[in-house]
Formats: C-alpha cells, structure tokens, sequence
C-alpha cells in the first residue's frame, strides 16, 4: 500500500528550521519512501491526500505520563503536593481495577490524539489494559509497569514479577508500536536493594529504565536524610545510569549533578505544566541545553496538569525559562519544537524510527492549519507554531502512515464511548 | 428586543464559584433582565436560544495590547529586547499607517472574538481605525493614543492634541461599547513635564491614566540613573496615582511599591505571556494579591506573545506563580478566572457595567463547550476552565447581548476579507 501525500510544507526537523514548500510525501508499508518537490518524480501511489497547504512535521512525543489518571483530572486542585497525594490522589487510584485503567487510558488517548500527540511514554498498573487500548487505537507508546517498594516483599517481588512479565511480553508487540522499560517508580518510594533488583530485570532483558527524579526538594532533602547524598548521585551509586535511562522531572538539580548526566547520557522529561501547578519548581532546562542534553517533554498525569497537551508543554518550554532566567534568547523557539519531537524520540529510543521525517523513518505525521486569524501574517512556520497555535489548530495525525485523525475526526477511537464508559469507571470508585 | 438563553449552566462570577446548573439568562435592551432556573417563572422573550448545556460565564477582559501589532506578529522572536525593539519593530511600526492599523486591528479583533474576548484595552497610534473597528465588530473596548515624548516640541505637542481630541470624542461611543482614557507611553518614554500635561488633560476630560509601568530591570535602573528614584515613587510623586490609574505590567516592582499602589487603588495589567517571552521578569502576583490588589490580565500586542489568547494568560497566572513560589496554593484556580473577567472590568473602570453576570449589567459573555475529551471527567467546571481548556472550546460570544460568535462562526467580521487585507497591508510596509 502506497500512500502519496500532497501539497503540504513539511518541517522535516532535520536541521533547517524552514519547511520545505509545497512538497509530497510517499508512504509505503508504514515508513517514509520518498519526500520531494517534483511532483514528476514522485513514485505512483495507490492513494493520493491533497493535504491542501497544511504543515506537515512530525508527530508530538509525549515522554512522561500516567495516562489513566485522567479519570481524577481537576478532581483536586491547588493543595500541597502532600495533602493532594496522600489525601486525594492515592485513596482514589488505590481502587482503580483494569477497567478504570482501560476507560482512563482510553480517554487520554483519545485527548493526545486530537491534540497531535503520535508517541507518548505511560508508567502506571494494569499495564495489559493500556497495551490493548493503544494495540486497538494505532498510536506509539513507550509502557513500563512501574514499581512502588514500600510494601511487603511479598508485594514487591508481586509487582517486580508483573513489571517483567509486562516488559517482555509487550515489547515489540502491536507492529512495532508498543516499547517497554523497566520501571522502580523513584528513589524515595523504592529502596536501593529493590532498584538493584529491577535494574538485573533490566539488563536481562536489555531495556531502558524510566523514573522519577528530583521532581520536588523535599524529595531532595529526604534522599539526603535516608542516604547521605541528593537523587542523582544516589542513583549514580546504584549504578542505574549505566542502563539506558529515561528520569522524570529533574527539576532540583545542580551544574555538577547535570555534568552527571549529561556524561552518561541520561534522557530527560521536561515536564514543565506539571511542575509549575504542583508548585515543585522549574527544572533548568538553560543549563541542561548548554551541557549538551537535549531535554524531552512530557505532559505527566491529568491530574497534575490538568489535560495531555504537548503543545502546551512546547510553548511553556519556550516561554517560562526566558522569564526565570530574563534572557529572551534560552530556548529558542526551535529548540522547543525539537523538544517536542526529535529529542523526544531519543528519550524513548526511539530515534531510529521515529522524530524525524526522512526516508526510511516510521510515518509519524501530523498537519497544522494555517489559516486562522492567530497564525496571520505567515511570517514563519516555526515561530506561529510554538508561540501563536494550539492544539485545535492540528488537523490530521498519522502513525505508521495510518490516518488516526482526519480534519479533527477520530478514526480508530469511538470517542461517545471511551467518554461515556471513563465517566461510568470514575462513578464506580467514588466513595 | 428580549433574549432568553436556556440550558447553560451559568457562572456568574460573584462570590461562589460554583456555576447555576441549567439555567437561563434573559436579555432585554443589551443588559442582563433576569436569571433563573425555574422556567416557569421566566418573563416572556421575543427569541429563545438553546445553548445545550454548555458553560456560560461572563467573556474575557484583555486589559493591555496593541492589536494592531498582529501585522509584526513572528516577524522576529527571541532576541534582546533592545534589538527586537529597535531593529525590528520600531522601523516598521514607523510606516504603520491608518490602512496598517485598521486591518491589524481588525485582524487582532477577529482572533479575540474567537478566543472569548468581549472587551480589550488599547494602546496605540491612528486611533480613529481601532475605534471603527470596534465600532463596526460589536467588541466593547477601552481605547487610548499612547503617546511617546521623545521627539520635537512640535510632535509632542501634536501627539497631546491628537490624544485629547480622540479621547473626548470617542468616549462613550458605539452605543456606550468604547471608553477612553489618557496615555503618557511610559516613564522612559515622557519626560515629567509631558506627563504633567497628559495629567491635566486627564483630569480635565475626567478620564482614566493608562501607562506602561517596571516592564524590565533596565528600565528601572534608567528611571533611577534620570530620576533618583524608581519609577512607582516617580510617578507618585508626578501625581499621576492621585487620577484613576492602570498600569501595565509592574513586573519589577518591590513589597513597598506594591503598598503604595494599593494604597492609591491602581490598577494592574498583568502580562504574563509578554512577560516571560520578551525576558522581562515574572511580576509579584501573590504578593499583589496577598496586599489586597486585584490584577487584571493582559496579552500585550501579538509581537511579543504571539497571540492575543486571553485564556491562556488566565492559564498562565494560574501556573506560573506556583512553579516560581513553589507554592501550589498561591493563585487558585478561581482568581485567576477572576483576573481574566471582574479584576478585568475593575481594571477598565468598567465594573459597573461588565465583568459579572448579573441582573442590570451590561449581557457580555460567552460560552464554553464541555464535551471533548480533555473536559472529562467533569468533576469541577472552574478546574476545567482554568487548567484543562483552550480558546477553541469558546462556542459562543455575546456583547450587549448580541452575538459575535456562534458555534464558532464569526458573525459580525469577514474573517476572509480581514486576513487578505491584513496580509496585503503588512506587505505594502516591509522593505
């Protein structure tokens, strides 16, 4: 099956922050066969798209998220992180079974989708219920079951089990789409001995890590308290950046701790809309730019956020740190969009496949109108969209060179159902 | 002409944040006549207008801009604020005519109506265009000739008469929908002596002051190096506080300024989005609130935000006082919903007549879809508002009760016909 896609400018985020032209797009068995301007050399299409003049770049990738939580979106709001968690956040997803896992995660593929999101990265339980939805709804996901180690040992060699058995049996599976990782939640929910134990897990079945990290500085000052030194280095010790790791947050870090990082090439999600409404901080991402990482972003759970934006994320990466710092020139507006895309996929590892357009790559695609008033005068592409679009301005999203949305119609999601069924999974849990 | 609006739940925004569920608002002569829930005791309309159950609340108040700055919008982004200013938008700005103005306007216009806006302050040059703009949309606005001191007697004294002239005969206009007020630019931009005059102006047209006011570090420093002091105590000391006053930005302002501007009740605009992505600081909002302030929010113009979305600055206040104070507690959702509508119309002079939904104000609101999966589950609408929407979930919007949008389509604008002409005049000025 060969697709041709016309008439779009495509941002390839190859380089060059300008799009090229008025160009076409061939797709043959999911990947990216051809891009060019000449419409005579373009190879013949079973099907060809008239994207009309839309942009055409690729799909966001979302790094860092609990996707079920949906289902508590806005449920609690404005508290100390404490009170939220322990007193709201946790009761609640404590009765979560799989099928609030299934609505939740339905849902908020059901949102990533309409706002462009082609790739997004979930920690959370009831992993099978997540790999079927995104099996059955054609989006890429990066799944890891993560581990919380403060129960018994019974309870933690349980979920210990769980994580692997998610991790082996998933990997790979539903074409491609769905990765797995392993996943101790964070250094304060998870003792060194149980993080030894799932980074063996990791290496035995050789994939990533993805945690928690640094994301408030209290969390700082008890890692201090309970083991003499702050996150990172704890972490260092346990010798988890010897894998290939993905961490969460990375809001209270130092310049020596980001040299660390930045040394074992450590994969970073930004997750500023999160960060900023749970009052934790603003993670420097300047400094992490200037030693060389390439920070990805993530939207974390709808309950912190309060929705499953990426856009938004880009645009707050764009803005917040050129006002923290009074320097207009930090995190250009390019960079933003290649944290939204390209080093996305390099916090997935995934960067052989996806974050780019270029032939060979997986087609992970989505069109952008440019015709509303706020994107008037077109004075350039990148600049209306991390600054002046939103998610609404996104038309069609393509993954495996499969059509997911088209003109802001769900294709693969029955989107009265998935809402009708999470607001019916939500009633079950109430108190 | 009576109009009864059944079937939406209704947040009026006075005192309780919790919205009257399916009620109806009728309009009688372009005010608010009657709001209920028992349909049976609704007085009889000429029209009746399903809004099938959507939110209704009063519409958003930009209370800062220079719309017609869509025209530079993108033209260049993240650079020193001096370069971006001086080599950028003031060379153009220069050949800004009326024809640059009425359709920047009308294109600024027409992207706020989208986004829920139903009044926005002005600040600008050819004001005559921008009021008939107004005039001719439907929008309500708070218009002024901003003027700047730094050239010849003569230009000064022109700009002054122009200022007068506009401000007395457009105030009142448009069937009361354009207010005036008087604007000295900035204090590096006016000589106290200028001031002194645009002052007496003031005072003799009994009008309102609306000055630019601490947008940046430097600009402090200069008032200081010119002055001796720093600009709150200088324009104190000009009396410019002793008229009704609004300020916009006073990011860079101490504990002890923030007690004099309470103590002389101005008003703020504040600008978030310009604020962080020009570099300019993050203005002391909590602190603002905490002295019994009320601040306003504004987009400044579309060069320096890049849109004129005035959710997203509600969103932002929101969120970023969180992340800078991390404190999850500062800024709830409800204020900042307040900041965007009744601290709006505080700002404007105009809370007599706008800013709550009430019976005898002025029928400006707007309403807001509920169904998309980012607005689910629906456990709290304000929540929802504030950390889960975008502009595009704004459906409806009515000035005077008449409406300017329905279901998304502009009704009083041709949306077509002011993007080619706002392109067109763009091109007619770049070099």
């Amino acid at each position: 099956m060969k697709r041709l896609f016309t008439h779009a400018h495509i941002l390839t985020m190859i380089g060059d922050p300008k799009p090229i032209k008025d160009a076409s797009l061939l797709v043959e068995d999911g990947r990216i066969a051809w891009i060019g301007t000449q419409m005579s050399k373009a190879p013949k299409a079973d099907e060809v798209i008239d994207l009309k003049g839309r942009l055409l770049l690729p799909g966001w990738t979302n790094t860092h998220g609990h996707a079920a939580m949906t289902l508590l979106r806005g449920f609690a709001d404005d508290l100390p992180l404490q009170t939220w968690l322990q007193e709201h956040m946790w009761p609640l997803e404590a009765r979560f079974k799989g099928e609030q896992v299934r609505w939740g995660t339905a849902l908020a593929v059901a949102e990533m989708i309409r706002g462009g999101t082609t790739c997004f990265a979930d920690m959370y339980d009831h992993m099978d219920e997540v790999a079927q939805v995104v099996e059955e709804s054609g989006i890429r996901a990066s799944l890891c079951r993560g581990v919380i180690g403060l129960g018994t040992k019974e309870e933690r060699d349980r979920k210990r089990r769980e994580a692997y058995q998610f991790a082996r049996d998933w990997h790979g599976k539903a074409e491609g789409r769905i990765t797995t990782m392993m996943s101790p939640h964070a250094p304060y929910t998870c003792p060194p001995t149980y993080i030894d134990e799932i980074l063996a897990d990791a290496t035995e079945l050789d994939l990533p890590v993805h945690i928690h990290l640094a994301e408030t500085r209290a969390e700082v000052e008890q890692n201090r308290k309970d083991y003499g030194v702050r996150p990172v280095e704890h972490l260092q010790k346990l010798g988890v950046f010897n894998r290939p790791t993905l961490v969460a947050h990375a809001v209270h870090v130092t310049e020596e701790e980001i040299d660390v990082l930045a040394a074992h090439d450590v994969k970073i999600s930004h997750n500023p809309g999160s960060n900023l409404k749970l009052g934790s901080g603003i993670a420097p991402i300047p400094a992490m730019l200037a030693k060389g990482l390439r920070p990805s972003l993530g939207t974390d759970g709808a309950a912190s956020n309060n929705n499953l934006d990426l856009l938004e994320e880009i645009q707050l990466a764009a803005q917040i740190h050129k006002g923290v710092t009074m320097d207009p020139e930090v995190v250009p507006a390019y960079t933003a969009l290649q944290m939204g895309t390209v080093f996305g996929a390099e916090a997935l590892f995934l960067e052989e496949e996806i974050g780019t357009l270029e032939v060979g790559k997986k087609a992970d695609f989505i069109t952008v109108a440019l015709e509303a008033p706020h994107m008037k005068p077109a004075h350039g592409w990148v600049s209306l969209l991390v600054y002046s679009a939103s998610r609404n301005d996104v038309q069609d999203v393509f993954v495996d060179g499969r059509p997911l949305m088209r003109n802001r119609e769900l294709l693969t999601i029955d989107e009265e159902k998935v809402i009708h069924e999470a607001v019916r999974a939500f009633q079950m849990i109430v108190p």
